[in-house]
Order: C-alpha cells, then structure tokens, then sequence
C-alpha cells in the first residue's frame, strides 16, 4: 500500500499529477511505437516500464513541481511535467536494478520486473536458465529507462541545457544516488571489520547519498533551478529538504524492521534478511554488548533468518535504545524541517504543499 | 589482443585520438575529484570506469570523427571529441553490463568489472557472497558511466540540444541497443521453438539493433549530424556503415566459434557456451539434418561443453556450409561497403580514413 498523498493535495497538485502520468503514459506508447515498427519482439521492455511507472507515490515529481512553483513558475507548465516525468523514469530505472540487487520479489504490489521476465520465460516453458533470463531482461530494461529519463530531461530545452543549474543538478543526482547505492553496499560487506563507533556516521552518509539528496533535495532543487530560483531560494530548499530526506529514510529503516507486512507490502524483517546496515543497525551494534554484537553480525544479511531470529534482533534493536535512537533522529530532523519549512520565502499555497509532502513522507506506516 | 588500428592511421586520427584519451582521463579525473570530496570509498566506481575506457580499438570514437570531418566539421574540434568520449563511456557501460549478462571473466585483456570488484571482495576477505557483490557493484558502475556519457554528451552544448538531429540520434542509438540485447536473449531462450525458416532473418535482426548501428551506423551519423551533415551525406552515411557494422559483426560471430584463443583472448567457442544465437548458428540449424539440428539445440548454451563437443559442432557449422555463408555475408557487405565508400560524397583524406577503419573492422582475426 502506498501512503494516500491524494485524499489532502490540492487541486492544483492533482492536475499535475495528471499531467505526469499522461505525458510517461504518451511518452512511452511513442517509445512502444517506435519499438513495435522495427523491432516487434522487444515491446514487453517497455511495457514493463509502462506498469511500473503508472504506479507509485510521484513524491520526486511533486517535489519538483512545488520547488518549480515555489520560484515561481507558472501552473501547470510544460517544463515542471517533463521533469517530474523524468524523476519518475529515473526512480523507475533506480528500482529495476534496486530489485536486481536486492533479489525483491515485489515492487508497488506486483511482481518485480526481474521476476515479470521470469515468469514470461517460466509460462512460455522456454530454453535455458529462466531466473537468469529475468536478471538479464530486467537489467537491460533498466538500462532503457535510465535513458529514456534522460531523454526527456534533455528534451525540457533551454531550461536544462548544457550549462543551466538544473542540468547540473540532474547529473549531480546521478551520480550520488549511484555511489550512495555502492556505499551501501560496501557497508553491508566491508562493516563488520570497520570501526563500530563510526558505524553511525556512515550509515548517514549512505543514507543522504542513496536516498535523501536524491529523493527529496535533488527533485525540490531541480523543479526550482528550472524556474529560475535564486541561489537563496535554492539553499532555502536544502535546509528543508535535506532533513525530510533524512526523515523519509530513517522511517523507512524502522519500517524494515518493524514495519508491519500487511501495510508495507514486504515480508517482516526484510531489511534483517538483506543485511542492510541502517542507522537503526549502527545504533544497535553502537549500544549492544559485544556477546550481543556477535549475534547481530552473524544474522545479518542470511537469507535464511527464521521468523523467530527476527523477532529476537528486533527485541535487541528495541532492548540496546536503538529504536528510541532512530525515532529521536527522526523526531529532531521533523522539527528542521517544521523549522525550515516556515523560513521558506514561498507562498502560503506552495508552503502548504510542500508541508502536507512532508507529512506523508515521515509520518507514514508503509 | 586488439587490431593495431593505429599503424595505418594518419597523424591527424592518432591527434584525435589522443585528445579523446585526454578528455576522458580529464573528465573522470574530475568525476573522481567529486566523490573523493564527499564520499571517498565510492572512488572505486570511477577507477573501474577509468581503467576499462583507457583500453580499446575506439572503432565508434574514429567513426564520429570521420563523420564529423566528412560533414565539414573543423580539425579536431570540441563537439567532436566530446562526442568521441560520449561514445566511448556509453560502450563501456554496455559492455560492463553485457560481462554481467553473459558471465564473462575477462574484458580488454583485465578482469571483466564485475570479476575485479569480487576479486576486492575476495582480497579483503568482506562479508556475505563475493560474486553477489561483483555483480551489484558492476552494475551500478555500468549505471553510472551510463550517466556519464549522457553528462558528456548533453555538455557538447547547442549542437546536441534538444530538438537536434545529433539528440535524436544519440537517444536512438542507446534505445535500439538495449532492444537489441533484449532480443538476443529472448531468441536465446525462445528461439528453439520459432521457425527455423527464419532464423537467419531473426539473427540479422538482432545483429542490427544490437550491434551494426550501434557500432558504426549511429556513431557515424552522429558524428555528421553535429558538423550539420545533409540528409543526403547521413543517407550516404548509412549505406556505407550498415553493411559495414552488418560485416563487423557477422566476423565477430565467426571468431566467437573459429577464433584463435590466443589471438581472440577468449576460449575457444565461447559462444557456443553462451548459447548466442549467431547467424552462423541459423544458417547452420537451417541447413543440418534434423538429427543434427536437435544435437546442436541441446548442446547450444550450456556452460559445460567439453573442447570435443565444441569441435565436433564446430565440423557441424562448417559441414553443413553455414560457414561459408557466413563468410559469403561477409564478402557481400565488403562489396556494399566499398562501393558506398566510393560513392560518399566527401574529402579523399576522410574517404581514406574511413576505407582503413573499414579493413580495419572487417579483416580482422580478434
């Protein structure tokens, strides 16, 4: 399930979304199009990027057209779509090789596209390894969306053209998230021999990169470098933004943990099993004894890990204040972003916006 | 080893060359500089792209060049030279995901990326599964010189801005390759069952996308495209590069099955391990004895073929003729590339360069 962002959002905010989904929808029925002329056969690479993206909860995309009206760009307008339109390729893309990595079974509710290609294989009783075909089709149908997210960036114009901010922004947002996202997984299998009392403070760097910049500061600066914002304004959104990121994935982590499966749609202890080092972790081993840190270690990222080995790592995560950690963090970081979010020389309606955003994003139980 | 493109070549393609080595070491210098700055432990990700780009024939590189200079564009300009490094970055990552999809150890005489972040792995005797870990971080290597590419090329400014004849090429090339890749997995694993009859013309298909224009069409039209080429020189273009990508290609399956180990720097047959679904494969399974035909369709793709097997479908491909209608394609689009060479309206200097890079593709032996 995913957080119910339409029942509070104005109007305004609907029509975009609108306007956003109509415009990838468009978009990749030409792409589709272009595909089904020459090449018939390589059509379910689109379709399948076509189905993952007309879901989710356009969080990057609203971000991007609240920071966009917020320095003040008009309703509506056709650059603000076409960013929010590339963020969301670009998150699509992210997820299809998340997926591929982290071996998920389900995204937004469905099957992952790796295992959609898997299973086409499986159905249609062909040659060869089908969990392979599904990495490698998945892999390639990443690849395709990462470019056509650029695609449309590009195709915005003048506003992003080589040289603007918002250009720079954008490859800026690229290569974070891609180095976040390898730091994570460096973490997960360098960790164990790496000082246990930076353990926090490098579970927060992977953290701003893999996902705050990228899910939060870089949509809200990108939607307002294309209006024009000013050099305040854009530092103005940072201080509000990087805390709701912050926020975002600390809630996240808990939710990982402790979330329950039937709102989150994952399976109970998830993140135990991939072995991500979180803050949530890095507290834990932080605050644990070291009889305790043994276990932790051992159980980290097994695949295997029974429902009662994850029930056990819970009640240490809960028994070390770890789990009182995290909240504090997320409580601290809410309260900059309350803070933030009033100093922002933007509009009663876009300060609204923007609020209600990030009231969905840290208060949310999936 | 890799054809010595260079003993032939005039002193103007070596200076072009070299500026493009440049470029690139100076541009991922750069890239490094900024992840040093904030998340030095995600260095890693740019030496393996810096590392795989400083090796290579730069076949697509030398191509946008001669299309650039045929079209009229100035000795070793700016746009060309991004352009070349575009290319070369959007190759690299290609290649560091097709190692990943087909499992290959070894890429330009090193570790295939996805071997040299295991190795690390290994080295450093890290946690959980090694070759998971290769495998993860390749990919995201592969996400990120993706981007870069794009970074480099939307950098070359108004030439390849949005609505440019050079854009519209470079978003199709990148799409039609991956469809490409996706094609030749999917004939891998359902093409047992589809006609035979057509099997040669699926296998051409394929070769198009995934290679042939992406390998010479795309590079030499962009390169024209930038300089401001005419319909007519781009048409031009095109007759002269698809048969010559069609003939690079048909070698290059030739030399997966007949290659010299020594020379190729691949085992022997390899593609016949991989299950690649080559046109000398459809010719062979087009003109075999059913008996012979089910012996090749159970042995194509499996990892453990023994050195006899591979010789005795070796005597198959060749006994059944399939060699020489390979060789025969091959002749045939020499004959097209040529005449088309002769016909391209440009200078003698860029019509010689483009005749050495022609032989230089075709007649090879690795």
């Amino acid at each position: 399930m995913e957080p119910s962002l339409t029942t509070t959002s104005p109007a305004e905010q609907d029509d975009f979304r609108q306007a956003v989904a109509g415009t990838l929808q468009q978009f990749l029925g030409g792409q589709k199009e272009l595909l089904l002329d020459a090449a018939p056969d390589a059509a379910p690479l689109v379709e399948a990027i076509a189905d993952l993206t007309a879901g989710g909860k356009r969080l990057r995309a609203l971000l991007a057209y609240w920071g966009w009206r917020g320095a003040g760009g008009s309703v509506l307008a056709e650059p603000a779509v076409q960013a929010g339109v590339a963020l969301e390729l670009f998150q699509a893309a992210a997820l299809i090789h998340d997926d591929i990595i982290d071996r998920s079974d389900t995204r937004r509710g469905n099957p992952s596209v790796h295992r959609r290609f898997e299973q086409q294989h499986r159905r249609n009783g062909w040659s060869l390894d089908a969990e392979r075909y599904g990495q490698a089709s998945a892999l390639l149908a990443g690849d395709l969306c990462l470019s056509l997210s650029e695609e449309v960036f590009s195709g915005i114009g003048a506003e992003a053209a080589a040289g603007t901010p918002a250009r720079a922004i954008f490859n800026r947002m690229r290569a974070e998230v891609m180095a976040g996202q390898y730091l994570d997984l460096l973490e997960e299998a360098a960790g164990p021999g790496r000082p246990v009392e930076a353990a926090v403070d490098r579970a927060l760097q992977i953290l701003r990169y893999k996902s705050a910049k990228y899910s939060t500061v870089h949509p809200l600066s990108v939607g307002g470098a294309l209006a024009g914002a000013s050099a305040e304004l854009l530092d103005a959104y940072v201080a509000f933004s990087l805390p709701l990121g912050e926020a975002f994935q600390i809630r996240d982590d808990v939710l990982g943990v402790f979330g329950d499966p039937a709102t989150t749609g994952k399976p109970a202890g998830d993140d135990l099993r991939e072995g991500k080092r979180t803050v949530l972790i890095a507290h834990t081993l932080n605050h644990c004894t070291p009889a305790e840190r043994d276990l932790l270690e051992a159980k980290l990222g097994s695949p295997e890990l029974s429902d009662q080995t994850v029930e056990e790592l819970r009640g240490l995560i809960t028994s070390s204040g770890a789990l009182a950690a995290a909240e504090q963090m997320i409580s601290e970081r809410t309260a900059a972003v309350d803070e933030a979010l009033a100093a922002l020389p933007v509009t009663a309606d876009v300060r609204n916006a923007l609020g209600r955003l990030a009231d969905s994003a840290v208060r949310r139980n999936a």
